[in-house]
């Protein structure tokens, strides 16, 4: 999916949400468990409950991977399933691959040309050759970890030379790699006050935002300071939405928790003058 | 399995080979191919004519992962063959995982724990909760990305504070979150040089070494820097074994690969009265 396409979804949509699929078997609904593929089962109904107001869907591999070849099916079988009923859906892989460059070729193939994702998330600590291969497909997008949500962040992160911080040196390096085009980055909403100075580095680029809601993160701050002249923002929702409830309605729970965050979205995007 | 058990591996078999399983299918002999598990096949004949020279074994994940739930399928083959035959052997999940701490939990669970792996290789850029949650497991462990054998590594891994490199600032931090019976570093071969002074960071850890042969890495130098008094190597050798040959004898051909490694490796560990 190009960039013009992904913008006219969110202007329709009048959201940028992303639904996180990270969808743990040990949490969903117990009268699911009975089915053939009670994962594939539980994200099909999230999915037919939410994708009026999403943009984005994002299974997060580690919650598949988990259950061996079983799990990957249920990964393929939800993935085609959006991509067949909801085509206008942009598909991030959350598996924040990234190897020696002939390896990172292995797993672009894997997400990008047999599974139908759109985009994966990408670590950048072994540089460019860990990245390139998969900027190598048309119309697919890398997402590079700069800034993450989590504690851990500070760790590396930070780490700072001549006044520049190692998430920065991610963020203008890689800019030579990709182009807004066919490159997001992973910005944690944890540190929303930090997006005007990121905005700064990367106008442009699309920003995936992991951290509103269960992580702490507040989405009219992300919108504040994070939101571009084409919107430039997926913000990224899990369990807010998917575990809301585990009861039969589960699914009509999500829907309602996904509207609310689509009805808050839909007044910065007009705040914003993008809608 | 413990330190103490894996030098007495390495003593018993006057070797610290690890052999890569990077079982790409368009790479193995083409005879293979019209067997039921074409890649768990080859698997088997390779660790069949290695095992006698070999310590570990590493199949990296993405030379599975990129044949969807069929390659799951025969890498967990792989890993239950090489544990119910080999029990002597020290099996690394090649997989580059790290994510935030509830995520690198399943990560955690798909390897060491749903499958019988004694170690994966994490990635560092997201810090300390995304890597503790692999070192809960008892006897099992963490190799964490320090300096890797790609080109890319030049881009991050010397982002340099105060005369500190971001390789040596993850090799000392992370010592506080695991210690020498649980946690290793990935050190590519291509700076053996280097060893000299990482060795003053990590004097008694592990270190998994890729890079020697097809990257240009010196088996000579790497020992002559690396080892130390429980050997503190694991050398990795793939497509040089693995790939040594494509005919009826490729096995064969793998062994005697294998066993020239382990012969110079005997030398360098006469040498350093390991042996």
């Amino acid at each position: 999916m190009n960039h013009t396409r992904l913008f006219e979804n969110i202007v329709e949509k009048s959201s940028f949400l992303c639904v996180g699929l990270d969808s743990e078997i040990e949490k969903i609904p117990s009268f699911l468990l009975k089915g053939r593929d009670p994962q594939f089962e539980f994200n099909k109904r999230i999915i037919d409950a939410t994708h009026k107001y999403a943009v984005a869907y994002k299974p997060n591999v580690a919650f598949y991977e988990c259950y061996g070849a079983k799990g990957w099916t249920s990964l393929e079988s939800t993935v085609r399933y959006i991509k067949d009923n909801y085509p206008e859906i942009f598909l991030i892989a959350d598996a924040k691959r990234g190897d020696i460059g002939n390896t990172s070729k292995m797993y672009a193939k894997a997400f990008l040309e047999n599974m139908p994702f759109d985009a994966i998330t990408v670590a950048p600590y072994m540089g460019e050759d860990s990245v390139t291969p998969f900027l190598s497909y048309n119309e697919k997008w890398v997402i590079l970890l700069a800034l993450t949500s989590n504690k851990g962040a500070d760790d590396f992160q930070y780490h700072n030379e001549d006044g520049i911080k190692l998430f920065e040196r991610v963020l203008s390096v890689s800019q030579k790699w990709g182009n807004v085009n066919n490159m997001m980055y992973v910005i944690g909403a944890t540190h929303a006050e930090m997006l005007k100075e990121i905005r700064q580095l990367v106008p442009e680029h699309f920003l995936l935002v992991p951290g509103v809601g269960a992580q702490g993160g507040s989405l009219e701050e992300v919108a504040k300071y994070g939101l571009n002249s084409k919107c430039g923002l997926l913000v990224n929702s899990s369990r807010g939405i998917i575990f809301a409830d585990n009861s039969k309605n589960f699914d009509k729970v999500a829907s309602e928790k996904a509207q609310e965050i689509q009805v808050e979205m839909e007044k910065y995007l007009r705040k914003h003058k993008l809608i």
